[in-house]
């Protein structure tokens, strides 16, 4: 499995730029450094695990969609919102087959499987992951919200109305209600 | 569960930290804006997925684990290893049962029983996420060392030296001997 | 024309995108906070005019034209050259008409022209303002280097095959071989 | 001309630095990480050619001017206005004659030419340079305002009351009413 | 004494990872990229000498003592307030003792009986040096505020309740009410 | 002294500009992010007592001069020696008679003797203090040549021919060849 080996540190690598790309619709509202994508896709799969497990789905599974889903962004950034007139969205599947071609099959197939079921959207665990990265965005949101950003207003409101379950909701509720310090204060 | 989503939304903010923590050891070497706690863990989960489905335990939990396995460090940050002797190391358990309190039933178990088992450390599971967390910090040295920083090899050796899977020793041979550029030349 | 004067305010806000936006290949050497869009423009702006009045050439003109070279990356970001595969490079002219479609019409012709000489790449002024933009990447490349990133090498060897006029050869052949802080020693 | 060249590319690494000098007056109010030299350069430049053409002047050259009306700043960096009372001025003139002694002759007469209209102030595409520069200045305060800067009202004050140009007043008239984010909503 | 040579150089190489390591508490509020431990002795040092001399204390004293209360934490990093359940204090002699060991005689007694008589808070250059660790954290608190982070309220009031002179009272006191940028008007 | 305390609490926001202003000589190397004056002057005041107690002079005062000999630069910025051709330096007393005007009187004399007891460079610890910013300085172009940076040789040069106390030149001696990392082999 050298060969093998080496196309999972290879891998490895590529996932790396991840932790270097930034998320660019903070651009647009004036952050200068904004997080990257890891840092958002770390959150995400928690917080699908949290929408998953009270919403009786599985929770490592949803975890395991959110993990994957903007990975191809190694290899096209992550596209603003304002481009979207201006080119045909890549197709996340066609990334990931040729991200994935150098994996060992076990590897490769269940790395295809999630992104596939992701972007299918249908299972339970799919549509908490979908929900846990609209609520990543809007706790962000409130974050910058709170170091200064006038103008997350926005993205706040794009992402509560696009929820599909009822925990991912009531979370979102609660989140522009309280003070992001709360945590500190028990 | 108004109150449980107040928990949920509050915990979500204080896990925003980890995209906030730096990883302290980098400093030592130089590095002045070095990787958040969140980079790291996101792609030591998605590492976990891909050794533990090599070894044939299940990817989803072993990534599971390696989600929280740093989650403790919003209340500590990351201790480097230079503070060993001075100090008791926290209880992850401890930290956690804390975080968690405020959550609903099934949230707090969750996440309870992901960190005693990570710490426990007995599961395949388990030792596929640590192998993770040791081979996502070697790439990450070899990536510093690209990026120009000298004096990473201890943090190379001591990645190597610590891996109890074959799939982990057999990435790390490989991530010491390929480009970090590689999936660029395919 | 307070309505045009809004257009121009607004079109400045645009503008400054650039000045956030990240050149994305640099992420890909390991470059954790490369250079804007704006710090490359200026000097390819620069280098515009001294390659072209070298080759005889009208130099504001040419510097002109890199003003405007990138600025459509307000909507798309900076994609980076591993995205080609995956979509249909957005039309520069297409995007440059929607953002001047609120500015007064010797502003919104002005732009326009810029962006539509600059694509179709015929004039003299638009080989020269080419060519600055590979020269421009050049420089940067050798100033990473010099900063301790390893593998800049294909950016220094794409940029020199890519070189239409003798100046623009000139000139990267010099860059290759001077320290770049030559200009103190003198 | 291989001495040309290198005269050229030394003076293209010389450049350079403007993508790393920070504007200093932004630290007054508290911003850590501003805008380089290079990212206030390329907008003054665009601003300068849309105010040059509304004025009915040329455009191309007014972008010229703006070009390099901060580009002595290699060599002092960018001196705050509380130095004033403290030191002389330095020449434009004379840091541009030693930046360019050894570029070839066409190169240097070029650049010395624009230093010296845009400092001597009298042509009408100076004077949009000018209020160009100033503008840039305006929108970046507001900018910094909306990322949550408290005390850029001094900055805004002091470039409006300093504006030569009809067009460049009803360009500051109107970025102090609208949104910077007014060019998303269309 | 070139082995004393080495072992100041060292150590010199040591307290250079003041000048990387975060000041942790800031990022619970947002802030990215906060101050160091450097920056934030600096300014300790500096204000504990104004305390001192309008106390009647020895001046010298107290900055020589702030320019030490933070030195340890080359070896923990800083430690949040939200650790304090977690884990035993650090004692900040042992750290010294470790680090010093190497220094010539006279070195080392000097560093010791500096952390020495901080910890022990007797003296009057004492007091002022702690006060002077307040009071910078205070600045920096309504220079975070003012640059748009809002949640500081915690951090000014915990500063201004727990200052023992009279001198640090009434700076602290002045300061919420003056604007940082005073010092410019004038 | 309300008013007292009111220019002191100024004077202690002036001061916090050195947290933000960056050491101007870095970016000619290509490091983008440098130290602030304020790290550089840490470090610099806590060697100038290192260096003063090997010396027989007196630590504390040495620290102390250090720690004001770069406070000018609140109002001028660093200066780079690339600017000295073009300007009169500024004469440090005359700024910190400006800054300290407000102060009560027993602060401002302490601040301006030692401005003026440094600037003289006649007294044992004022020389102590000035081999120290040439120590820090050699300490950092060598933390910065191990992060990867290639044109620093000028930096170490110039700080070593410029030594006048036998432990600063020994000390200079042992930095350039033990590595920044020997504080934890120990």
């Amino acid at each position: 499995m050298s060969e093998g080996a080496e196309g999972l540190a290879g891998f490895g690598f590529e996932l790396g730029l991840l932790k270097r790309v930034r998320r660019s619709g903070w651009w647009h509202v004036g952050v200068k450094d904004p997080e990257s994508v890891a840092e958002h896709t770390m959150r995400t799969a928690q917080l699908a695990a949290l929408i998953a497990v009270e919403e009786g789905a599985d929770p490592a599974r949803a975890a395991f969609l959110a993990l994957w889903h903007d990975s191809q962004e190694t290899r096209t950034g992550d596209l603003p919102h304002t481009a979207t007139p201006y080119m045909t969205k890549p197709d996340p599947r066609r990334i990931t087959a040729d991200q994935t071609q150098g994996l060992p099959g076990r590897s490769r197939d269940m790395v295809r499987e999630a992104v596939d079921e992701y972007e299918t959207g249908v299972s339970i665990e799919a549509r908490c992951a979908k929900d846990a990265d609209k609520v990543e965005m809007l706790l962000q949101a409130i974050e910058y919200r709170d170091a200064g950003v006038a103008r997350t207003g926005g993205w706040v409101d794009s992402a509560r109305k696009d929820l599909h379950t009822e925990t991912g909701r009531r979370v979102a509720e609660a989140a522009v209600q309280i003070s992001p310090l709360s945590w500190r204060d028990r």
